[in-house]
């Protein structure tokens, strides 16, 4: 097991009617509030009206800063600092996924900055000072509402950019199952995608001794396998929306990666998809993660494909250990199906045009991942294998 | 899954030379120290050399609570207070198992109260403050290296009392597996009992849609079993102590009870065993597990059981589950004499005498445990059927 340095200080209020604490939260650290959000579905299903209530019952003044992309992007960001540096805001409250709270969270980097928040993000500059943020969920994917990573897009470079500070942890989360019951099928289904991807760069590695922190990862899967297509087929079902919405966090707060290396690399392949074409990150995911697996099946890995297969598809120990892996790999894959997600980038409207650049630039003139290393060639191939 | 409010903010600095963090860890949140510990193995195996050279070495003022009892007592934690107060120390700083955390946490809320610390922790009196906490942990078992608890005996009341505070949480806990090395067999083994007990008073409970969180809870387990029988046989196997450190964090630092009830059971009967025996906490779990698991069998909790061995030992899914659920506590049962631990009572000296008195006490007029609630002649009865 690699030495680590263990770090989750985010509280997280996890249930139903835990926006009850939402006012008393916010006055902990801050009094004037950015509210952040998306494209209206808070406004939608009634979300934004319970949070504006809370705030103005509360005497918490607020100013907003809605219509922010899936993938979210730079200018958004930029407007954020702007509304708070001209109202003196204290406070960012994201509500809504993963997009909302990474937005949220480049706010709260840059207001510091005398950068230009892309300069900050891209070159992963030193900043020793964030404004603090609070969120309130509504999509089981990202996990940002536990971490310290934001994904930002800037369209006129057709970059996507991960930002990585331990200041932009989220000083709290409220969790609420039934804010995820009017996520769409297709979204939920990319959500546990995703969450499935997080827990797979971590779980494959060179590192074969965090057994402990293995076993956490499968706990996950399991619960992605167990619960997808119960919140697809039956969107109000609390119990599974209650298992997707934790695993969530916890597939990216960290607990996966201590003990292991962090070298990922179907994130930063499907980033190039999504900052080209403006997919959905899970979607991609879907569609890479099988056809990843399958080209970086060889004998340095089969033995952990065919572990997972045992632990996490239920598959007998067999002999013939590629027979199991492959066997895994199907699986895999026919679960994203059954979830509604697709399995080729044409179906995602991603033709071979951009291919080549998009795997070079996604392994930035070096390799990515140490499960099995893989350079610009590689990743061709996989986009290639993915058509 | 029942609604959570999540909180573990203690930094880990896990793996191999981590103290190299002390000084500064220490630095930010004291300038004088009260350094806890126990019987002298951190002085015999070289700890006490490795941190008291670091705090000279940076000019860190301290002072020494030593001898501390392996069922630390009230009196211990009076004259750490008496220590605390007399030279303004502003930090505690306690090396070794969970009896010096526990020890070193009972003074951190006892320094800033007006009433005696055993009137404190029994009344569960409320705190508004504490000293500061950071550990260097020694041995893997009780979890108090990441939580809110502390256990304290009272020799002149034959009392165990449990306080938890959030206050008391370590501020950060170095972990290095290496310190564990020298522990000898029986206690290590006793460490693992307690890791599973822990686990254990957590999984099996009346919430059972929390899924997720007992998959999380059969990864400890698998974790103990595996890894169990090598670090009694294989004392310098970093591998096999690193995962079972790890795990004795994670079984009591909140994750598992998140979601689930609180009801547990087989602690506060044994901490009847070791108030009035003074024996290993963990020996004595060893024992009443396996016979609490026998004497709570049945229509209600036969399904839990036979999962439990399913997931856990191994076993096959069978038609009757009563046959899995007594083949798995058998399995449990044949653990813990294959990693060195007694089975009886006898074994550890524990007659029949004071078993009434003790299970009166250990139920305290009422109930514990949600699984199958026990009152007192329940808890008599496993006493007698543990002889």
């Amino acid at each position: 097991m690699l030495n680590f340095n263990y770090d989750i200080p985010t509280k997280v209020f996890f249930g139903k009617g835990q926006i009850s604490v939402l006012a008393e939260q916010i006055k902990h650290y801050g009094s004037k509030v950015l509210l952040v959000y998306g494209g209206g579905s808070i406004k939608k299903y009634g979300i934004y009206d319970i949070v504006t209530s809370i705030l103005k019952e509360n005497n918490i003044p607020y100013w907003e800063l809605g219509g922010v992309d899936s993938n979210p992007r730079i200018t958004s960001v930029r407007a954020g600092i702007k509304i708070c540096r001209e109202n003196s805001i204290d406070f960012i409250l994201p509500v809504g996924g993963g997009s909302a709270i990474d937005c949220a969270k480049a706010i709260a980097i840059g207001f510091y900055s005398d950068s230009d928040p892309w300069y900050l993000i891209t070159k992963q500059a030193e900043s020793k000072n964030a404004l603090p943020i609070g969120t309130v969920l509504t999509l089981a994917a990202t996990g940002s509402e536990m971490n310290m990573n934001a994904v930002i897009s800037n369209l006129d470079t057709i970059q996507k950019f991960v930002v990585f500070h331990p200041l932009i942890k989220p000083k709290f989360s409220i969790l609420d199952p039934t804010y995820t019951f009017t996520v769409p099928a297709y979204h939920t289904a990319a959500g546990v995608a995703d969450i499935m991807s997080h827990t797979l760069e971590c779980y494959f590695g060179h590192v074969k001794d965090a057994y402990l922190v293995d076993k956490i990862a499968e706990a996950i899967l399991l619960t992605c396998i167990k619960y997808g297509p119960v919140v697809v087929s039956e969107p109000e079902n609390y119990e599974a929306r209650a298992n997707i919405l934790w695993a969530s966090s916890l597939a990216l707060n960290g607990l996966l990666k201590y003990g292991k290396e962090t070298g990922w690399c179907v994130h930063p392949m499907e980033h190039e998809l999504s900052a080209y074409y403006d997919i959905s990150h899970g979607a991609g995911l879907a569609v890479l993660t099988p056809n990843w697996m399958n080209y970086v099946l060889n004998d340095h890995t089969v033995d952990q494909i065919s572990q997972y297969g045992i632990n996490v598809w239920g598959l007998p120990a067999q002999e013939d250990k590629y027979s199991t892996a492959n066997q895994a790999i199907a699986l895999t894959r026919e679960f994203f199906i059954s979830i509604g997600l697709p399995t080729t980038l044409t179906e995602m409207g991603i033709p071979e045009e951009k291919l080549a650049v998009m795997a070079k630039s996604a392994v930035n003139g070096g390799t990515i991942s140490s499960f099995r290393p893989l350079n610009a060639q590689d990743v061709l191939n996989i986009y290639l294998n993915s058509l």
